[in-house]
């Protein structure tokens, strides 16, 4: 925390002020103190919605921000034709100006506004936010000499920054490329597609930085000397064989999941890692949510949760468009797995994440499981079964349903639930339901406590989370610290086992199948 | 609704005022039309958080409220100290008054403002609100002259009322007497009990009126000619006796879940019924909340919910203190089946409600359930197949974990959760979340829209409504203007027959059992 605060106040209640007034609570330097509007009510009622401190206070008119005292900048989102007039007014009573766009009518008009900010010694900046996003390298020309990110919180850059590059140009290798701009310790060396105009597209949509390499092949990307680690988010078919190149060019490896067709390949993958001495990660993105590990938190506490007795999860979302037709979920010959491979595998980590990765002995399939005409799985389900203690664990899985992504875990004592583990719907908050204790009202007319809501927040994205931390985890092995981490080739294996099993019981006529390290 | 709304003004944002300001809206021949509080920021808020209406005004003086002639009475929840100075005025300005408790410092007070009301010919009341509960019958003495409901919505009475008879004094009877009370077109007429004594002391405790006649054997209650129907909380195992013999004494049967032992059983005590020409319902409360009538329409919503393609539901609480050595849910003589019977009918009669009630083509038992010592289930669950269109549904019960109550359904184009679908949290409130349409993000971080929940509110508690809506049912019958309604016994029958085809699952060692109405 700063202990400087600049006290905005806010010249109207305009749509776009809600976020740039939560900007104002999230920074570390500043604060509000003021909203004015010509409605008094209206001021009121956005200052309450939006959460501004006690302390802020509200007027019905935009003199009385700039005639506050306690006022050391404001903020305009008015109309544009209303910019000359306020902010110039704003200047006069030296109040510093965070301009919206566009700044003015015209330039004679901002150039009224400019010479008011300078002959008051004001600062004036407007609000082009993505100006200031930190990861990117920004190359503002020396002719703007006021912008500048030195007032607003950038997280802190650390030193090393492991280089990544990328095979291939999947649609989740955008999002997955962002998260590598934004975590603090990676950075983007190189990617590479089948197609040299693919990969260069990419990067540019990407705002890869302009160091970045591109290439019209996978093979160069595992050659450049100066790629670090390669994210493969190839067609599961194709990642025996990348993901084996890849270890033996000693380029350490973030695998899309499912991260193989069967566990054999996945074997063979593993052993090339372990023998070029690389780390092995999936990309099971919730895994690195914070939430995660708060989850966990009380799925471990035996006072609020008890024994672990059934989960269940589901994870879905409907196949639009062509998708059913042409994506490569549903191509037997690049994702065979199909939707047990894309969302069953989540679901499959919840249950053995739940369970303390404790492989269940047991795995039988649900009956009619749903087939494209090319025989790739596009809804199915199992129970799972550890032989002990009653404890048994479900899921359903599907393209052809509404999007779902749920778990529901009881324990003897208390238990929780979350509906959106693998992607939160707000990518800043991970909310999940948890209760303890529970017990019948009188008359069992209700039942006490209700579930608490638990809100998690996080700054970075699980994605940009995931990548950091598996670049912690190179960069140990670089330095010469650590050896490869070997619970994330664990996790992967005991996950492909399960959806191995739920192959083997669909084909066996949903009996059960035994599951095996 | 009331054409004419009598328009209240609230005098200050006591904590009292947020429900009685709830009451307002809610009572179909009131509505607010003003707030003043000495803080006019506390009174917008107030306003805006309970919803006010968009005509109502708020002030920054409790005088501006008196002086609007927009309103028509007052409500006064002031600090006690304050009423003599706001009522008097109040009176003077001619408002109605609607007076919090304590009304005065002392009755010298008390009797300055009801002077003053008289001279002004205003109404005055004070804020009892227990007075005003319907059902009960409240003996008002004459000696207190105001007190009256009639300026208050009160649920139409029902000028014939079903007389129940109760047979036994089960620890669910206490709820269900207490609905036959609250229910308009109900009465309970005779409790009977192996001890007399007990059926005294149920009588007494459970406030039944003092016309109620106790017996000290459930025959006397069957014998009574005035009882036209019995409600049967006894053990499972005694169901078959004595439902059979309460339908050939022509008395109509609201039997509590599990309805029979097997459907064998069942089948005895419906040809009884049917024979006997009575009504027959099962116990099953959560059918008759409002918010399953919601629920319903979402699923049926072609647009908001598509084709219904997976349910699981789980029913769960921890049996606690010595209910797992001695409660007759867990004794193999009097409830053999156990959690199954007890906790899986709910998720079962869920499944079936969500598939418009059709029958499943399979059920196969979930492995490993968990016993007592003598054979009784303690936790099981299934998965029930229609052989068609990939539909599947699973549901787990359980004595030996935390309190759990949830039904997640997934269509094709929408899904829906609720997590207290058996007994609301709130009695007076059902929630449920649905959401339809969705689709991811850009970049997939995060998606769109995210569930609504929806938030049922209901007058009379969901077993009121079900003794209700039996009674309804059996004055149709007594009126000789219909036959006894079909679908009651009906769904029994298939939530029973889907019980036995989990019991038969588990001996065939857990392999699909087909299931033929």
């Amino acid at each position: 925390m700063t202990e400087t605060r600049i006290r905005f106040g806010i010249l109207g209640c305009a749509n776009i002020a809600r976020k740039v007034s939560r900007a104002m609570l999230l920074s570390p330097n500043t604060t509000i103190s003021a909203v004015g509007s010509r409605s008094l009510n209206k001021a009121t009622a956005f200052a309450l919605e939006n959460h501004f401190p006690e302390s802020a206070k509200v007027y019905g008119s935009y003199d009385a921000v700039l005639d506050d005292p306690d006022v050391d900048a404001v903020y305009v989102p008015l109309p544009t034709s209303l910019h000359l007039k306020w902010a110039v007014l704003a200047a006069e009573k030296k109040k510093h100006i965070l301009l919206e766009k566009p700044v003015a009518l015209n330039v004679g008009e901002l150039d009224t506004i400019l010479e008011a900010c300078e002959s008051s010694g004001v600062q004036f900046m407007d609000a082009t936010m993505w100006m200031h996003h930190p990861p990117r390298d920004i190359h503002i020309p020396s002719h703007q000499p006021k912008l500048s990110t030195q007032n607003f919180h950038i997280q802190k850059m650390t030193e090393t920054r492991i280089r990544f590059g990328i095979l291939g140009c999947a649609n989740i290798a955008r999002k997955v490329s962002r998260a590598m701009l934004l975590s603090p310790n990676t950075t983007i060396s190189a990617v590479g597609s089948r197609s040299l105009n693919k990969a260069t597209a990419f990067a540019l949509e990407n705002h890869f930085p302009e160091s970045a390499k591109v290439y019209g092949s996978y093979d160069a990307v595992l050659d450049d000397p100066d790629v670090d680690a390669v994210y493969v988010p190839l067609p599961t078919s194709l990642h025996l064989k990348w993901a084996v190149l890849a270890a033996e060019k000693k380029k350490h490896i973030l695998l899309e999941k499912p991260v193989a067709l069967n566990v054999g390949e996945l074997d063979t993958i593993l052993e090339a890692c372990e023998s070029s001495g690389v780390q092995f990660m999936d990309a099971t993105m919730w895994m690195h949510h914070p939430r995660t590990v708060k989850m966990k938190d009380i799925l471990c506490d035996q006072q609020k949760f008890g024994q672990l007795k059934s989960v269940h999860s589901n994870f879905s979302y409907k196949g639009e468009g062509d998708f059913l037709k042409n994506d490569i979920r549903v191509n037997p010959n690049l994702d065979s797995l199909g939707a047990l491979g894309d969302q069953g595998w989540y679901s499959i980590r919840a249950i053995l994440w739940a369970n303390d990765y404790e492989l269940p002995k047991t795995v039988t399939a649900l009956r009619d499981p749903e087939y494209n005409e090319l025989g790739v799985i596009l809804s199915c389900g199992a129970s799972l079964n550890w032989n002990e203690s009653g404890k048994v664990a479900t899921f359903y899985c599907s393209f052809l349903s509404n999007l779902s992504m749920d778990i529901i875990a009881l324990g003897t004592k208390g238990n929780f639930r979350v509906h959106d583990f693998v992607i939160p719907f707000n990518e800043k908050v991970g909310p999940f339901y948890a209760v303890a204790n529970s017990r019948w009202a009188e008359l069992s007319t209700g039942c006490v406590p209700e579930p608490s809501e638990f809100k998690i927040t996080t700054d970075l994205p699980q994605e940009a989370l995931m990548v950091q931390e598996f670049a912690r985890l190179v960069e140990g092995i670089c330095n010469g610290e650590a050896k490869p981490e070997k619970k994330w080739p664990i996790l992967s294996r005991k996950t492909q086992l399960v959806i191995d099993a739920v192959i083997t019981s669909i084909k066996n006529g949903f009996e059960p199948v035994e599951v095996v390290y």
